[in-house]
């Protein structure tokens, strides 16, 4: 996302995170007009971004490496916004753009809103398709099955989708968004009150993760998926960055031990880029962090330690089977890894 | 302090803390023509400032509230700095005065430097005697021995005072001022020798303090307040405010034992106002928090907590005995405890 973050936030008295404004749809039969094909379309995301690495970390899991290729922003936005200055002369390679606002732009001209991440973009004729980051993923999970890698897991299993979106639409709310309705709080009590709901929220997950290795079911979902991106941050950035800072992730054992859990899954810690993370939010929100210094801590080795969860019961995969490497090309670099 | 802090140190590109201007002391022999003298002068301190903290704290262990009365300055100060806006009508009661600023006059006309606090203000002519934080506490240690309380520990005893000066001087250097360094440091590569200095120097000290319970010697010293008051805030506002996050103190086992130990001990943890110390950082540097929003955490339940340090030997007050209880008149409000 950018779509409402940043400085932009600050002309408004109370954080709103912005709707997506492109909600096509990749279908299996292709009722939108764009139908699942290997090869046509490519996922352009931030490795800063919660919104964004949700679909990083469902296309490693489902092995959709080969058919939805992947973009990766700079983490740093200018004006313009996303940009590809981390590839050879600025442009993505595929898609030839040196700014993803370019696709924006081919799909509609003097389109007023902001430029987000994750967007799917049609290779052929450079047109975003959506950046729709609630329905993106589980499109992956449904819609993309014919493509799947062989032992993929069902990550939005028809019998549980009740469950998993209470839990996804609570977690949302009170833990995806809160954490930066509370960081992009302009007064005490607006802040006040989103920083406790996040507080409320992670000890209740708490508990219920103290019963049960995942979310929901027996088996990583997408409810799992989307919890992770938000407390793979939560000490890099949201713990001082956004004031959530009634304790930190690692001194919670039953979050802190989840979280390593799927962190050293393939599939989670090997789509993460602490560097990218860091930098994006101190150096990006300039009206929060004006020096745009970025901090040394925190001290990321714990990420490796054993978790102990594996005696809760569960597998991570089901039936199914971990993905294999992560593809070279997509290696993150060894300065981001704890 | 205030002098070259908050705003004002953003003019420069490096922190520089001022030197205090007015460096007279009060001695037993009153060779600057301030002799020590009960009731005679009045301390002026924020329970926000650290380096107030100090005289706040040795005042308290060395039983000399009847000798030297107290000014608590409201955390939150204005473009005429510290001010006395928590008594009736805005006026210290003793001095008659509104804000520090008028004592400073009053011995200098036109000061062009900054006021700051720990302050000693003669009480007869309203003029301000000395703002020598270095100076103050070993002064109280020393030349006012005359009016210390029965039992009252010797703080800054002369068979250990190399050792004393020598860890009190990496100490500040290091970390005291090494968190304002990292804090106001408005470039990254200054930043980060300022908060690795921090953590080395903390690093060296844990190791020190795995093996003994206080810094010199068996007993309390002036050592060990110089460095309390730089830790209990640690968490509280240097860990997110001032980015030096490399881990929270309640991380690091033998600090936080040591911490908890000296604030569990009478004379150290009954002068410590949460409240203000929080309000102070997070409103007052408008630089680094533009929001000006207060975070709700950390916990604080845990400086209560059992510490075990006693098994280390020493004594807190070596043939001493603690100081009594606080004069209920400068009782910590409950809101700013634990």
């Amino acid at each position: 996302m950018s779509v409402g973050e940043g400085n932009e936030a600050y002309g408004r008295k109370t954080f709103k995170r912005s709707r997506s404004h492109f909600a096509d749809r990749i279908t299996a039969d292709g009722h939108d007009g764009w139908p699942v094909e290997p090869g046509r379309y490519r996922l352009v995301v931030s490795r800063a971004c919660p919104w964004a690495s949700r679909a990083v970390i469902s296309r490693r899991l489902l092995g959709l490496e080969d058919a939805l290729s992947m973009a990766v922003a700079d983490p740093i936005q200018d004006d313009r916004s996303w940009r590809f200055t981390l590839d050879p002369d600025g442009r993505d390679p595929v898609l030839g753009i040196r700014f993803l606002k370019e696709a924006y732009d081919a799909r509609e001209s003097d389109y007023p809103g902001g430029v987000s991440v994750p967007a799917v973009v049609d290779v052929p004729s450079g047109r975003l398709v959506t950046n729709d980051y609630q329905r993106i993923t589980l499109d992956l999970a449904t819609e993309w099955r014919d493509l799947h890698r062989e032992g993929a897991p069902d990550l939005y299993p028809r019998a549980l989708r009740d469950e998993i979106d209470t839990v996804m639409a609570e977690v949302y709310e009170d833990v995806n968004n809160g954490v930066y309705r509370a960081g992009f709080a302009t007064g005490q009590e607006e802040y006040e009150e989103a920083c406790a709901g996040v507080f409320r929220r992670l000890e209740t997950l708490s508990e219920r993760l103290a019963r049960q290795r995942y979310l929901v079911g027996g088996t990583i979902t997408e409810a799992d998926i989307r919890l992770f991106t938000t407390l793979v941050r939560f000490d890099a950035v949201y713990h001082g960055h956004f004031k959530c800072n009634r304790w930190k992730l690692t001194e919670d054992p039953v979050l802190w031990a989840y979280a390593r859990d799927l962190f050293q899954t393939p599939g989670f810690g090997d789509t993460v880029d602490f560097d990218h993370i860091k930098r994006h939010y101190y150096q990006v929100h300039t009206g929060i962090n004006p020096t745009a210094v970025v901090p040394l801590g925190p001290d990321l080795a714990g990420w490796l330690a054993p978790h102990g969860r594996a005696d809760l019961g569960g597998s991570p995969f089901g039936d199914g089977t971990p993905p294999g490497p992560v593809p070279a090309a997509e290696a993150v670099a060894p300065q981001g890894r704890p």
